[in-house]
């Protein structure tokens, strides 16, 4: 079953204006959404839209206005996200970094009490296909699943850092958890009673396991940080370097009240230009990034990709031949669709 | 057999002066050296000296001068660093970082053609010290032992990424290289004949292994990525992204004719005082290390820790009650000091 994606963006942009968003945030939000399903990331696109809308309904994400300015320094913005819908915070913020960066040679902007912002990976290409770099991480300090290195009670969220990256050609995309897994996936994969492909987590005494159950058993277990038992020191340490530039650098986080389902993102725009210059920027990361595809395989027939190729071929697939979405996806929104009487997407096969 | 602190230090700056190089960078190279010994980085301290001492030999180190400033931005400062010792240059570069961050929120200097930067541990505390996060990350473009994530071919160095957090105590500092393990780690456990403790290699077939020979064997086996065989594909991305602020930042790397040992650098400083304070930046950070400390440990009897406590604590009491030397170390530099003629420090002990 595929769908046609302005199909698919025209019925979540309708679900979020019924449920009272404004309208650019509205298409802030289904756009992004929809970005993450092209690429692949079928946990963090429409997946997530069935929350969103129980958090517009419940009042826990905010419908109207604009983020409140904290701090205003030619190279770094503060702002308290007021719990607006987190995807049309980020391309706010991507856009005023832009602008900045371009004068001042980078930008960044910290929001405080964001909600949720999906896909880290879906907003990238924006910035690369501009020609700017762009790093983007974010916590959620409302909830904690990732233990410390050597440690069996959870202090972090899986903490993700994503980079878009300039290559003159397919750019690069990185979107990698700190952690050794996330919870999207261990909480799929624990509802469908499968197992993780290697000992991700560990359970509430200490050993490791491929069993996401472990998570939900009592005593608790966590998710463990990327590096797994051998070398997890180093997840832990970038763990704690995206808490510091989230958390630390909004000055709110885990030492505050919940609030609910959010987060704290932290957004830098690196602009080439004002460095080596944008060529000079290119020939270095083409040529990084051929000499990786031009690398023998590891396993014959499996060739070597950068991260992100795969999820930018995809979308380039899934925009012109139809969108697949994941099986449970469409049926977990369509209690939403007849209640706020929005007409579902037709599939076109 | 421990030495003063000071008697090193004077010990590695006789050594430097006398091999051409001027007082002031004698002094910062011999200062951080010395402090990757004091926090027990002991294959990336006075280790690294006799190969200084080598380099300002045969004129690979540059003696004289400063950079070259290729661009200055308000926010973004671009460096050739003319093969400069690079424990001077990056220490030159967190001065001027330092003061632009206080006016614009943050400040990046990258820096082609240093020479290389040692432990990247030992500078982050300066940082710390005067309530400011600094990021510091680096590339050598003229050798490669980490493959890409699947593939069998050596494209990068083990590019680590740290970065100096304060939290109102102990801060937090983190070191960690994006592959699994190091070549400082590999070369040594090489030459002792020992073996790794995981599977941190890949032999030339693409089969994991512990034995650092396979670095050494034909077909060359290479780093693996961290995460390793099951989710290196997230330390390859972090891996790039370190390849795109150094190399490609600096617009000079991989794609350039190889100019001997040397370090492509990205050093930012962020001021927490531009963003939502320095007290509410340590009010979380501060409480998420203090967390981390808090959970019950994994493995009975072993305290989890923070980054970076153990070389803290360590460098603390090496300072107070000398320094242990790792063995290999004085034995390397007698060769230098006697052709140089400087005295060699005396044990206390």
């Amino acid at each position: 079953m595929r769908y046609q994606r302005q199909d698919l963006i025209t019925f979540a942009e309708n679900l979020l204006a019924a449920s009272g968003l404004e309208p650019a945030k509205a298409a802030a939000v289904a756009d992004i959404l929809v970005q993450g399903d092209l690429m692949g990331h079928n946990t963090h696109g429409l997946a997530l839209l069935p929350g969103y809308l129980g958090e517009l309904e419940s009042g826990s994400m905010e419908k109207l206005g604009t983020p409140t300015v904290l701090a205003d320094h030619p190279a770094a913005i503060t702002w308290d996200g007021r719990r607006l819908p987190g995807p049309w915070l980020v391309l706010e913020a991507m856009t005023l970094a832009s602008e900045r960066a371009a004068v001042q040679g980078t930008c960044t902007v910290v929001i405080r009490r964001s909600h949720h912002i999906a896909c880290l990976a879906a907003y990238l290409q924006r910035a690369t296909e501009r020609g700017l770099m762009m790093l983007l991480t974010c916590s959620d300090p409302n909830t904690a699943s990732v233990a410390p290195f050597g440690g069996l009670d959870p202090v972090f969220t899986p903490n993700p850092i994503s980079a878009g990256i300039p290559t003159g050609g397919v750019p690069i995309v990185v979107d990698v958890s700190t952690s050794a897994t996330t919870n999207g996936l261990t909480n799929r994969l624990h509802k469908e009673g499968k197992r993780l492909p290697a000992a991700w987590v560990m359970n509430g005494h200490g050993a490791a396991s491929d069993d996401p159950a472990v998570l939900f058993d009592e005593p608790k277990g966590t998710i463990l940080p990327l590096g797994g038992m051998d070398t997890g020191h180093k997840g832990y340490g970038l763990t704690l370097l995206v808490e510091a530039l989230t958390g630390g650098l909004a000055g709110h986080g885990r030492a505050d009240p919940k609030e609910g389902w959010g987060a704290t993102v932290f957004l830098q725009i690196m602009d080439p230009r004002a460095f080596a210059g944008l060529d000079a920027f290119e020939r270095q990361t083409g040529h990084v990034a051929a000499a990786c595809r031009a690398s023998r395989p590891a396993q014959e027939g499996t060739a070597v990709r950068t991260p992100g190729e795969k999820g930018i071929a995809l979308a380039a697939g899934q925009t012109s031949s139809g969108v697949e979405l994941y099986s449970s996806i469409l049926p977990s929104l369509s209690p939403w669709a007849i209640k706020l009487g929005i007409t579902e997407p037709s599939a076109t096969n």
